[in-house]
């Protein structure tokens, strides 16, 4: 199985990206709804909740692991790495490695949660590739909160937006990493404020092309996961009415939560 | 001691009225960061973490229990006292006492957290005093985020307090509970958007006015706790730097909190 971890369900994005651009595979997902959210949350507590998720897809058969979830990617990625012998992909490196290849002022705007630009890894990894990138980022704490409450059309929102992106347009960034997997909710509001030129990268999209191309360069694994009608299972450690809302959208269909612990 | 918990640094707001009312108790506070935000989880897990952190509290050498947190007094308050013998002060009781003693038309206003307005317990409370009393909730999520960012004086709070205020407002109420140990310091922002002539009652003073007078009522327990020059202190699940800043906010003082496991 493909196992999807994430601190919500922002993550169920990239399950929805994983289910259209590697069909037949099947998935299970754990969403931490019981810790979210991580990003104002500190580094241990982060790796701490990282490791449990991981284990649960693990003992629930995963074969290779997705985290599905920026803040978890910045900060734990290398810890669970050094501790467990499975693949590991992150939401990250997918979206730095477009990113770099399709901008052409080699400015670069980053958005997500406090952990996540406070980590700085998307800055540290593209310039990795291209060390003359210069890369921008913004922490818009306010709106996973936002989404999560569904305000996608709000006047509100749209405030808050342009004041995040103020700085970012100031900069003339031509590519825009959306930075955090409930974001590709605000796409459309989000191009307008940061200018039609921009590019807007989505992590989720990119996750999900990557591990297709993982994929097909690893025939074991494959067999191993079994490529068949799939069966997918979605897990939470809590859930409420909004959070199975926001489930349903994002699929488009109903999704049925089963809940576990960690 | 005079145990204090909360799902993370709102319910300080209750610590620093207690440490104003009743000076020279001790006080024992856990804030439960790693688990922020209580309010948009569901009913069991708000017990099972109230359960963590009162068992926290007891053995670290409490006498009696403030749930300074609204979400976990309307969800886990009943539970809570029939598993354990200390005193438990939930900080829904005080401020629904006093909104029914000051309203003059019976027309209440409730403001809090979603759990604590799906919870229905500040209508049951106070139409228990006095049936006649009309009572009108408005669950208002982003008001915690918001106040977290420090976003305390912003255009866009304002828009939003007077979206979540305009039924109430309609609705000719004369009091209005703030049901969330965070929204006093957006009183000064409520005040002029719901009408100067409606009372605001702050839950963290009234819990602290209620606790006064139990222990007034009890010099066994009195004793017990020991009136002495107080030495606070101060525990937290997790801590990052906003928290921080923020608890030193609400005390005008710097405040050391040890990081601990409920």
């Amino acid at each position: 199985m493909i196992g999807i971890f994430d601190s919500g369900v922002g993550g169920m994005t990239v399950a929805r990206a994983i289910e259209r651009l590697c069909p037949g595979y099947p998935l299970l997902y754990f969403g931490d709804l019981a810790h979210t959210p991580y990003g104002s949350k500190s580094p241990e507590t982060i790796v701490e909740y990282s490791r449990r998720n991981t284990e649960f897809l693990l003992n629930h058969g995963a074969e290779v692991i997705v985290i599905a979830c920026n803040s978890a990617s910045a900060t734990a990625a290398d810890a669970l790495r050094s501790q467990y012998r499975t693949p590991i992909i992150d939401v990250i490196t997918p979206a730095t490695s477009r990113a770099v290849a399709v901008s052409k002022n080699r400015r670069i705007g980053i958005i997500g949660t406090r952990a996540t630009v406070r980590s700085n890894i998307y800055e540290e990894r593209i310039r990795e590739i291209n060390s003359r990138c210069e890369v921008l980022s913004q922490a818009c704490p306010l709106l996973v909160p936002l989404i999560e409450e569904g305000w996608l059309n709000k006047r509100e929102t749209k405030m808050i937006l342009r004041r995040y992106l103020y700085s970012l347009r100031l900069a003339q960034i031509d590519t825009l990493v959306l930075g955090c997997t409930h974001y590709p909710l605000l796409s459309n509001l989000i191009q307008p404020r940061i200018g039609k030129r921009v590019q807007l990268i989505d992590s989720s999209v990119e996750v999900a092309l990557h591990l297709k191309s993982f994929l097909d360069s690893r025939p074991d694994l494959q067999e191993k996961i079994g490529h068949q009608p799939a069966k997918n299972r979605f897990f939470v450690s809590d859930s409420t009415a909004p959070v199975r809302q926001l489930a349903n959208r994002i699929f488009g269909r109903n999704i049925h939560l089963k809940k576990a612990h960690a």
